[in-house]
């Protein structure tokens, strides 16, 4: 049962834990796909599907959550089990709502002896799936919004992520409080053009008076005030020039956090993912709902990703027709020196599977204080 | 003891119940002022300090605190209190955080057998005491910002007091939001004039990557925003061009809630109160502490006020270096027809006061059921 963890062909779990849900994915720890592109896809994993994690009075249930996908894991896949290398996991909150980290990785690796394991914020397995193990940037975009820019070795530069108070800018939180606050204006007469706005808040919450019991009670306000972005993006979609102006700032602001993540260390690559970025504003029979699943997630790893795109379409191309993938592509084309925004090339979960196969490989990453900590055995 | 409350001369308590504390005050029924103007300050009112309001899981604390108020009232002034013909609250949250105001208002009543009893907003009794009687439009600003234009008889507009999540345009929590905002764009590397507002936050709250969860973790999340708001306006009133920015936005935000709230059918005679109007910024030796103090407070009614204006001092000149007030007054002066902005004539207790004094006199004011609540007699 101890048996040496690079040396033994056998298996890895990648899990990724975020507030709509959780996923953990069983792969061979040596990538089998057949194109170059390792990771390029769900194809080669198994994948079980468990709880989102929740926030108690003082810190995440992420440990919890893990415990519960892992024991589904020893149970679906017994054979496999014995042989597994590596878990990685991928959380969001990892870094801000877990006092120890380092605790919660050892507990990991402990659940299989001899394997080892990563624990990581959902920004770096989301950067490991989109660029597939390349330096650059990502910016994760669901309920909230954060980059990183990294090399997985020395420079780690991570952006926003402040929830919604304080920054998320332009993620799904910001977009529909935008848009709210452009309803109540026009509800309270000091504007004029968020007639529209209002309609879809009415709506969607009822009448304006009642909105602010039903948001000020929640513990997730921040998820009540993205599931109204759907509707800003589908308006923008219609033409509404204050639903235009909220997905058009919001797409900039985006683009301003990519960007930022771009240490000059860095090659001047990234990529983008979440929801928003695929969403066919206006151009399907409903993008009111579809936009509301993607942008409602209430965390940025665990939206919905789409599936891989095809070499060459590029990341803004996908939601071409939107405000806001035209005013993100349009900042992020401003930028000096040129980026290239690559098509992310996995989910976070890939991201994961990715982590999990570089710790048993020959040159495992080194742990960051803030992004990644590991139970190596050597540590 | 069933003393018929409109003939006898007797006593009045007023009640003024905020986020920061509350107060009762007794005056007699007949206004002993020697001006013309009625409640024209607190010379001719006695008044005991009570609890501050606090929002249990489920509703409002305005009734506890009410009893302790009166409880202590009839202790300290027996005499008095044998003669207390008419109680008036006016409360904070008593539209949107009581279930059944009638309810608490009959049983304010209740506790001086043959007293008439009101239940108001704070935005009544500060409209009230602002122009004392008149009627207008006032807008009350400190953590939030609400603004209602009545003649407290057929015309009542509420404008705003929408929360720090859809709407308080203007006010403490919009301001130190927009404040930690800016601050963290420039931690972010997004932005480069936010290096002031950034190192205030700093000096208030610590290393940046703590804000969220000194943020998220509380209850009161408007009351810390509007905490920060003091230190905008010092930079503000030093030039600092980030802070002086949103206070000008915050000043134009308020005068275009006030401005709504005058209906049509209302004279154009406006007031404003709250401590950003009266904070003196940057001439002060520590202009941020004393803004804080006024800015903080967390409800816009219970904002220690200024001492009654001189008459002919315009509200807006009161703090005619700062930003906000210059914005707000140049914003009111904009509209068309002119309004005429007073200083305010009185505090939110004074309108308390002036309330229970209408209720014992030949016209008593008529309920409204989202402002104001009666127990009288006759109904």
């Amino acid at each position: 049962m101890t048996s040496g963890a690079a040396a033994v062909p056998g298996w890895v779990l990648g899990v990724d834990v975020g507030g709509s849900g959780s996923r953990v994915a069983l792969a061979p720890v040596r990538d089998s796909s057949a194109t170059g592109s390792p990771d390029s896809g769900h194809g080669g994993m198994r994948v079980l599907h468990g709880s989102r994690v929740g926030i108690a009075s003082r810190g995440s249930s992420i440990p919890e959550v893990v415990d519960a996908l892992l024991d589904r894991a020893a149970a679906e896949w017994p054979g496999e089990w014995a042989s597994v290398a590596a878990i990685a996991v991928g959380a969001t909150g990892a870094f801000t709502l877990i006092d120890d980290p380092h605790a919660v990785v050892r507990a990991i690796a402990a659940r299989r002896p001899g394997a080892v394991a990563a624990l990581a914020t959902d920004a770096v397995t989301a950067h490991l799936g989109a660029l597939a193990g390349s330096a650059g940037a990502v910016v994760a975009v669901g309920t909230g919004s954060v980059a990183l820019g990294t090399d997985l070795g020395s420079v780690w530069r991570r952006v926003d992520g402040w929830g919604h108070l304080l920054g998320d800018r332009g993620a799904g939180s910001w977009i529909g409080r935008e848009g709210l606050e452009a309803a109540m204006r026009q509800f309270d007469g000091v504007s004029t053009d968020g007639g529209a706005l209002l309609a879809a808040a009415v709506e969607s919450f009822g009448a304006p008076e009642t909105w602010p019991s039903q948001l000020y009670t929640r513990n997730d306000r921040a998820g009540v005030l993205g599931s109204f972005a759907g509707r800003v993006d589908a308006l923008a979609g219609e033409g509404d020039p204050a639903a235009v102006r909220i997905m058009t700032d919001a797409g900039r602001e985006v683009a301003r956090t990519l960007v930022a993540a771009l240490d000059p260390r860095l090659p001047r690559v990234a990529s983008a993912v979440g929801g928003v970025f695929a969403a066919p504003a206006a151009s399907t029979p409903d993008p009111g709902a579809a936009a509301t699943a993607h942008l409602g997630a209430p965390s940025a790893a665990s939206i919905p990703q789409p599936a891989p795109a095809a070499p060459g379409a590029g990341a803004a191309s996908r939601g071409a027709t939107g405000a806001f993938t035209e005013a993100f592509a349009a900042a992020v084309r401003e930028a000096h020196p040129p980026i290239e925004l690559r098509p992310p090339a996995g989910t976070p979960l890939d991201g994961a599977i990715r982590l999990a196969r570089l710790l048993v490989s020959p040159t495992p990453p080194s742990g960051h204080p803030e992004h990644l900590w590991l139970a190596l055995p050597a540590l």
